[in-house]
């Protein structure tokens, strides 16, 4: 098999494991700490897990390890999107448990939570692991979106766990996927199998975020990723002069990778959604801001700009929102026929607007064409518009060329206005793990093995102090169930891990916030460049400016 | 100002000389060869470029620097798209210029060829210069893509270059730049003006190539950072297993970009204009080629894949230009304005059915309508179809679908095809230049510097040997002229250097063509991964595998 000369390079990094994790096996001893209760609906939640709940923190520290010898089978399970250091994980967890006794084993389900259920597994062995140390991607057992949340599941899961022996399952997953192994955590319990559940926090979108999660792992590469071609895209556009770039960036839900590019990158505007719910803004409210810095710029000369447009932006706007429910609620079931039968787009648009609200038809009626005829045209098997598919850059562009020319009229403006679009995503997912996160992932495969050996269940690997240097590292375990509260999903009480949104009072936005005025009317471009995993530490072992925010790091 | 850690620590590199250059400037002495004569149309390029034509090839060598010692005041002109490493090519000049003599001057022409016309500059001085070694970008002083052509420009060029005691011109630009570069120092040799100017060879294209160019500066470090991203997508389509990425990349003629990238990444497809055009392939029959390689991996199960499409390849598809020929004439003039009366797209497209010949509408037919609706709609201020618009990536993944809709009716095929679509360009035009940039860029400034010295005019600063370590480089310069040969450009026969298309008896199509159907079947992804500017030399001063097939330095 050909590789490629960083690759083959990578094979050799040996991660860093936190000090207290450095001494071997036998020198890992626990340190119980406090009982833990959810961070709310502690009732319901202790009542939901009565096998699992208010079990204590624990940290490992050096000293003589006192678990009891037993021999491990564990099975991983790569749970949802991918994330750079998947890899890394199962190295850790693979090297711990062999270096604890040579007899362990570990077993990979394949294709994701699917893979437990349909006993579809890979039993991993020294070459097969070296192969993927320090690499990105989950392709070493491959992913999947499958959730593991049913009775059914749960049974056939003990089944396959009572077949092959296996102690643990450790779960990389999401905010649900780690909400599913504390289920599976207390299922097995109940069921005394014997079997435990540690889950590890992964998620690009970085919304797997808490008390007890500084940050979830890849985040950190998948935004150092996005902002080397944000500084490329800056650094172009302030030489050409020419041209306004607007970038879409991964992250349906949650803004923190918009956020963190923007801290990286200073680019002239960035939208954030979470703000843009909590002050209710309209399309073009938000076309008007970024048409100020367009104007304020193009009155210095400067015709070009670059704005970060967060994924999920346009479902946090509520007139947009209404407008999809009202298209959603216009198109139900056979009503589409009608639609569908009308000649052309004049005689739907008249169809459109006389089956919409007048707020709506308003809204509607200042999208440009293309996106128009995407809301009625390309609709997902239950007949509801794709909003993941509505290119909000070129959305955003449109309108603020709309509010440009209406400037331009009354002698505003005097610019001129070429967009260009970009949309970053799978360009970051399976990069290889920056440094940070290699050694992170390593940690947290390496400590799952320590609290599986001593007998937690339903815990997180908890890895945390990560702005620290990796030898200051805190490795330890958290009951899952902490993290959680009951939140409604599909119309019923779920108890649930609480995703992490932008806040709006954090350092990291009230950064942002202070500077981005200065940041939209100036080039205050900063260009971050390709990932490094060599040379000065300063420049290959840095964390993300969130959590550097987040911990006061952060000078000026 | 704020910097970021690599920017920073980029400002600290030592970019590396050619070992003949090392000794300082007054251990340079001047080789001189043969006479030379242009590549083709010899006695027609010797008349037009009478002064300046047959000159001597020459080398550098250690010796003592005969050179007139002579005060030096240099402008130079960064010309055209962004490259990787303008910014070294402008300190080495720079660094070489003060290292001869501390009252040497070095002006920067603003924005491009029209600021020498404008006489709009800057003076550089150490502090100024600093900040921007081993940066990407041309924003040190901007470019432009104003053609210096005309005697007129010539004159006020003379005049600008009196006024400030200008001795010479260093032009930084592609074929055409340096052509105009060659009739310029023709022009001030036949007027006695005592300015030299001096070409340097850029552009990411990689089509400013032949005997004495091995490589255009900035071509391996745009198709490094392409290569990165097309490898992190492979990774991630191999893990996902559900989508087939259609990324189009940068570079409207040449494929060498596309060919580059494909023998980094090992993609399922990769399209080469050259092929297309030689082969006059139709679009069915290329999406057919796709659709064959979709087939046999579903039929292992593998519905998924990479595809990357050159900018251009649409253009090289004869059928395609015809119909675009065709279309321009159909509304040429006020043929325009019966169209644009025309109520909705289904009147137009019988207008469009009408005038199109029945081969040409043929092709119009299978288009999506998007692209249809596209090439009718926005058209430039001249009426033509903007063909740079045409989103190839996409206009390929719906050919391919509708082929595969075709294979499923007969029961050829029985996968799932979800296409995704990319365009990578400007996140490759301004990154950082990788350490060969770096050091080829620098070189290629100190070395037109010796060529001032030494008085050559109309000469490329040429450095060579670029498959072995910089030490082992050969510095040198030759006449401009030597690459010309006379092309029919807009109806009129010009004197240009001819442009450089992807050989396809060449080594590195070979090599891409021998391996192609292995690659499209099989799952063979390389993972370039980010450009590294330290760490083992394997890893951070690679050279395109392009060249290296070409010096046959690849193995297997």
């Amino acid at each position: 098999m050909k590789l490629s000369p960083l690759q083959k390079a990578r094979y050799q990094y040996v991660p860093k494991l936190p000090g207290m994790l450095r001494g071997g096996i036998s020198e890992i001893c626990v340190n119980e700490g406090e009982a833990t209760k959810s961070v709310a609906d502690q009732e319901k939640i202790k009542a939901l897990f009565p096998n699992t709940y208010g079990k204590k923190e624990i940290t490992f520290q050096k000293g003589k390890n006192t678990a009891v010898a037993k021999k491990q089978v564990v099975g991983v399970i790569l749970s949802g999107g991918q994330a750079p250091g998947g890899h890394n994980v199962i190295c850790g967890l693979y090297d711990a448990l062999k270096a604890t006794n040579k007899d362990n084993v570990l077993y990979g389900f394949k294709g994701g939570p699917s893979g437990l259920v349909e006993d579809d597994f890979v039993v991993f062995d020294d070459e097969f692991i070296n192969r993927f140390r320090n690499t990105g991607g989950f392709d070493i057992i491959g992913s999947g979106r499958t959730k593991l949340e049913t009775e059914e599941q749960f049974k056939i899961a003990t089944e396959v766990c009572k077949k092959h022996g296996i102690t643990a399952i450790v779960i990389i997953g999401g905010d649900d996927s780690n909400t599913n192994a504390a289920v599976l955590a207390e299922y097995f319990a109940a069921h005394k199998t014997g079997v435990s559940v540690i889950g590890c926090p992964k998620t690009i979108d970085g919304d797997l975020k808490n008390d007890d999660i500084e940050i979830s792992f890849g985040f950190d590469t998948a935004t150092k990723t996005y902002s080397e071609l944000i500084g490329n895209i800056e650094r172009d556009c302030n030489s050409a002069k020419k041209y306004w770039h607007f970038v879409k960036v991964m992250g349906r839900s949650a803004s923190h990778v918009a956020l963190e590019c923007a801290l990286e990158t200073q680019p002239n505007i960035c939208l954030i959604s979470e703000e843009v719910a909590a002050k209710k803004m309209s399309l073009s409210q938000i076309a008007n801001d970024i048409a100020d810095s367009v104007c304020a710029r193009a009155q210095k000369g400067w015709n070009f700009g670059v704005a970060i447009i967060p994924e999920g932006v346009v479902e946090f706007v509520p007139e947009f929102s209404k407008l999809i429910a009202e298209i959603n609620d216009l198109l139900a079931g056979n009503k589409a026929d009608a639609f569908n039968k009308l000649a052309n787009w004049n005689e739907k648009y008249a169809f459109i607007e006389k089956g919409l609200s007048k707020e709506s038809m308003q809204v509607f009626a200042i999208l440009p064409q293309s996106i128009q005829q995407q809301l009625f045209l390309e609709r997902d098997p239950h007949g509801n518009v794709q909003v993941s598919l509505i290119e909000s850059e070129k959305l955003f562009s449109a309108l603020v060329k709309d509010v440009l020319a209406e400037r331009k009229k009354k002698g505003l403006y005097n610019g001129k206005f070429s967009p260009l679009h970009h949309f970053f995503g799978y360009e970051g997912r399976c990069a290889f793990p920056s440094n940070f996160d290699a050694d992170y992932c390593y940690s947290l495969g390496y400590n799952a093995c320590m609290l599986i050996q001593y007998g937690y269940n339903g815990y997180l690997s908890k890895v945390s102090n990560l702005s620290k240097p990796a030898e200051n590292w805190v490795a330890g375990g958290m009951p899952i169930t902490k993290m959680m509260n009951i939140e409604r999903r599909h119309g019923e009480d779920k108890p649930v891990i609480r995703k992490a949104l932008v806040e709006l009072d954090g350092a990291p936005f009230k950064f942002f916030e202070a500077h981005r005025k200065e940041w939209s009317e100036n080039t205050c471009y900063l260009y971050p460049g390709a990932i490094q995993y060599y040379g000065p530490t300063e420049v290959c072992d840095v964390i993300t400016r969130t959590l550097a925010l987040e911990k006061g790091l952060v000078e000026e």
